[in-house]
């Protein structure tokens, strides 16, 4: 382990110890107090955790020692080795016990592309599990620069405040002028306090106002939007959370990371996938998930080639004709993003975030809008609200279906009447939606299953939600291995887990060989299923973006690591290490009382079949794939615990007490 | 049993009398012979059967006994029966003593919606197996007005002959003056000389030179296209057979038949999805299954959203546009055909036959051709040379990847350049195809089997056929069920049996209640697979439509089986009387030594997954539902043979001693 080595890490020493947090005054409402407990020496490239209390305005770092990094990494790796050992369970998620992460990764802040991502942690109160979201953007490497590699946030405030870190320092301020704002309002407001050279979380009216599918907003429009932390952060009365870093991130090789970034910068804009993906982004196949149903249509009962033939005006080039300017996050090579403008009519709206195929899916094929225009104004309307569009797109359909089948009528909606495509209703009842507004805003703003709640009458089965949150654009009868990672990761319903299905399709993850699967075979899946699960537990908890991870050789990752740590990574280590994070995450289910094993995906998205279109008839056998996961796992299928010596092995023993 | 029954027969045979046939000369050629053999008086509503030998020039008549009909029905059934019977193992299909049957069904000719269609069987002379292929138009009804339910004949011609029915009375005629005339200039001239109530159902250039996708075209664009039968009317030299019929067909109680009419056409015409297809016919799909990717894309390799993204330019009202006139099989309610002008331009063309789905899916997305007027001057082409599209269709996609790979050049294609897309030199090839001519001609004329033993080179591997026939635009990736019937039916490759598929979508045949097929579960489909396609060998042998069939309720035909016949059937008995007629098929190539357990799916329709779109990823167990097929019929599923206690359940003891 070269951590213990002298020479380097004297050096790293010198560097971070520029980096030393001090004390600052909370401005204007009480003291902080930050107690640097210097427990060992900083190693690697790792730097220091705050831990903020806004009961007692507390403001502590700590500096871990190396073998956290070593055996959690970052990201949500390091939010669930702290929100384990940290937070007792049955915390109210809405309550002052929850503790909210945010951390950065291994690699956020260096040249390893798209080492960009910070991710955000806390207990659901969407779904009462483990939550965490990630987001790209600035952020992440401004905390890093910053000096930081977290900050976990418990307590809840009486006033509105916000956490300004500030190259070293740290503080509470008051936000009573900006509570009430919205995202965008909110950033426009807070640099001109602060400097344009700061970065900016903060939430809007949503999270304000605890909407459980509130999310967390950064530069205006990048989100961390799933599993409603918005609402965490609301709970605590946070506003933002605010960093200015100019350091920069220690590094044990930094000249040869720049080679490697240089030359797998170049493998990677060699590919025509990443090619397309830096012209289109996630945009490029909003048609063609139409087409195939991966994306649902209508509520998730309706046929893309029949119900949503014009897939086509909402998708590709349909969208990047509204473009005026690219936007790439910090370093990024495939730069997928951009801003919008919509120059006049109704949904006329400046420089407005790049609508994601997520929003395209759930706001088009799902509502049957094909109006893109008014998508690009909805998901300006959610970023400035602070909502996850996933969420609110699934909830728009869900009222809609509700009201077409007489279950609310529109006294109930405000006299909004929406129907399918009524892109006029569809975008009233978003901003109600979004900003809590009337009958229709307290009806819809926490989801699809409160808003069933609500309503009754049966109409749960049309809330298409696993464990509270809503499905997002993909269809588990058009790609199995979503089915797997919709029940067994510790966040329900999520996309953005594992690798499955690229092994289904053929192709899997370069450098990474695995079995290749049978797409409809649910039998002989859990290797895949199980392997690809846990090192992206690991790639992601590095701080990578996901959609560069799908399009890079997976050996670069190791390479860059050792240029930064100055250690020798394999891809056995981590799989390992993401297989102590997943179990991790799973143990903090448990604890929680989550009954795992019970999670289902609804009937229309499962075992009811489409009755036209290329998933006709498919249903699944999802059963048998979660089986083989928690086999492969190393879990009890029966309870979903990870077994004795499954943790022994994981060097989590520690966690045996709490489950057995 | 009615059949016996002593009044309505005696009246049945009153009527029946009037037909009773005489001996004609042969117009300039020699003595035409036909013999009566008046075995049984006739019963129910059944004639009799022609056996014209070329060899002798003799023409016979034959009336077999009622349980003949009640056991085989008519079509392809009373076809096998003969066939097996009256054939031995081990013809050349392009020999004298193959024999080529022209058979109608139990109610061609009757108020039965879609009772209209004849079939055509002989040995293939492209698969070396069971070949049969049926026609709508109108030649069924006259055939069946003309006394006969079939007719069947042997040897062959030294001069060209056609075969003239004329209610009653059957002559060969000297066909010299037709022998290289197109199918439209051979009707054109027939109806000439004989009158314009004549059907006539002949061959073009390509069944003359025995092309070996050759097909049979009646009324210049209904085709009996698949198992290359052109090619065996081409080796008889028979350019065609002409009927006229003006008799009524005998039904023991006519009455009540048009009453059954009325109710099941109104009940018909009522669904959503006849309407449609009353509007459209087959190509309401074109680009629903080009996204689907059940259609084919760039020889089966390509994926419709990505490559063929302009699909809709074929497709639903962009065909539809260039209609000028409807057209209806005899008495169709639904209608599903037209004829079809472009106006300028190189596909210039007048009234000529719509294009089918099958045409589109393989000149359009199978070829990357997005020109909808060169698909329509392609199918008038292929009908005037009688030319099966599907294999046309195929060849050419072979075609064109042997030239992008460099196996063939462009002067090994009369110096074509084929390319993906370009409908110029498809057209040009296309012709070149249907007409032979020039070196392109003879390397593609007799599909993609003959051309990639041509090619050699491996090029077998993209030359997508099963036991020599090409596939149609259905991919089984997409429909598993396909599968089954494409290597299981004697016929291989074929699309168009059983019913699996729509158990697969979840809603099945109305009336006919089975279990529900988990799409991309290859296991428990055997009872599905076996007993609709036992079913629809009977529903086919009945001479309807399969377009009907599969939008009707499967006991109407129960109804008008009864009011027809004047007996009472059952679904159980359809059940047995197709197993019967799928055994005897069976049989059939058994005996011919076909190596019925060998016949195999080209990979790349079938363990190569594709590598985007809806299918990414697909592949199949075909295996599984091929043996659970074997067994659930009761047939081995070593060799295939149907089992001795299955073929003395069928009645079928004589086949023992040949299989045994």
């Amino acid at each position: 382990m070269l951590f213990i080595g002298a020479v380097r890490h004297s050096i790293v020493y010198l560097k971070k110890s520029k980096m030393n947090w001090s004390a600052v005054n909370c401005g204007g409402l009480s003291k902080n107090y930050i107690t640097g407990r210097m427990r060992e020496a900083m190693y690697g490239n790792f730097g220091t955790v705050l831990f903020v209390n806004l009961n007692s305005r507390r403001i502590e770092s700590e500096n871990f020692a190396p073998n956290i990094y070593r055996d959690y990494l970052g990201g949500y790796g390091l939010a669930v080795k702290m929100l384990y050992e940290r937070m007792p369970a049955g915390v109210d998620p809405l309550g002052p016990d929850n503790i909210l992460g945010f951390t950065t990764g291994t690699l956020v802040g260096t040249p390893a592309p798209s080492g960009l991502r910070f991710t955000v942690s806390a207990k659901s109160p969407l779904t009462g599990t483990w939550g965490d979201s990630n987001c790209g953007g600035y952020f992440g490497p401004a905390l890093r620069s910053a000096g930081l590699d977290g900050i976990f946030i418990r307590g809840s405030s009486e006033q509105p405040v916000y956490l300004f870190i500030d190259d070293g320092r740290a503080e509470l301020r008051d936000a009573g002028h900006l509570w009430g704002k919205d995202t965008t309002e909110t950033e426009d407001l807070l640099k001109q306090e602060l400097g344009h050279d700061v970065q900016v979380a903060c939430i809007g009216p949503a999270g304000e106002q605890l909407s459980m599918i509130a999310a967390i907003i950064h530069d205006k429009g990048r989100a961390a939007g799933r599993s409603g932390l918005g609402a965490v952060m609301g709970s605590k009365k946070l506003k933002a959370v605010v960093v200015r870093g100019s350091q920069e991130v220690p590094m044990a090789d930094k000249g040869r990371a720049k080679e490697l970034r240089r030359k797998w910068v170049k493998a990677l804009l060699a590919k025509p996938s990443a090619q397309k993906f830096r012209k289109y982004g996630t945009i490029d196949h909003v048609a063609s998930s139409t087409f195939s149903n991966d994306a649902p249509v209508r509520n998730w009962v309706g046929v893309g080639v029949r119900d949503f033939p014009q897939a086509e005006l909402i998708s590709d080039d349909r969208i990047l004709a509204y473009e005026v300017k690219k936007y790439a996050c910090w370093q990024c090579p495939l730069a997928c993003s951009g801003y919008y403008t919509v120059r006049e009519g109704p949904y006329a709206v400046q420089n407005a975030h790049k609508p994601e195929y997520e929003t395209c899916g759930m706001f088009g094929p799902n509502l049957l809008n094909d109006d893109i225009e008014s998508i690009i104004k909805i998901n300006d309307i959610c970023n400035r609200a602070g909502v996850d569009t996933i969420s609110a797109g699934a909830t728009i359909g869900f009222a809609i279906e509700c009201f077409e089948k007489g279950l609310i009528r529109a006294e109930d909606l405000d006299g909004i009447e929406p129907t399918w495509g009524n892109h006029a209703a569809i975008m009233q009842l978003t901003e109600r939606l979004c900003f809590r507004q009337g009958k229709a805003g307290e009806l819809l703003a926490d989801g699809t299953r409160a808003a069933a709640n609500k309503i009754g009458h049966g109409s749960e089965k049309w809330a298409v939600h696993v464990g509270g949150q809503e499905l997002p654009a993909h269809d588990p009868r058009y790609g199995p291995g979503w089915g797997t990672y919709y029940v067994v990761d510790a966040t329900p319903g999520r996309h953005t887990q594992g690798g499955q299905n690229s092994y289904e399709n053929g192709k899997g993850i370069e450098g990474l060989a695995l079995p290749k699967l049978q797409k409809y075979r649910p039998e002989n899946r859990g290797e895949v299923a199980v392997r690809t699960h846990n090192i992206f537990h690991a790639l992601h908890s590095l701080g990578l973006c996901r959609q560069v991870l799908l399009r890079m050789n997976i050996n670069a990752w190791l390479e860059f690591l050792e240029a930064v740590t100055g250690e020798a990574y394999t891809l056995e280590l981590l799989e390992k290490i993401g297989a102590r994070i997943g179990a991790m995450r799973q143990a903090f289910n448990l604890r929680e009382g989550i009954p795992v094993t019970k999670i289902t995906i609804p009937a229309r998205a499962y075992t009811d079949p489409l009755d036209g279109g290329p998933l006709q008839g498919v249903v699944l056998d999802i059963e048998t794939q979660i089986k083989e996961y928690y086999e492969y796992q190393g879990w009890e299928p029966e309870t979903g615990r990870p077994t004795r010596s499954r943790l022994k092995e994981l060097g989590l023993e520690a966690l045996i007490r709490d489950l057995y």
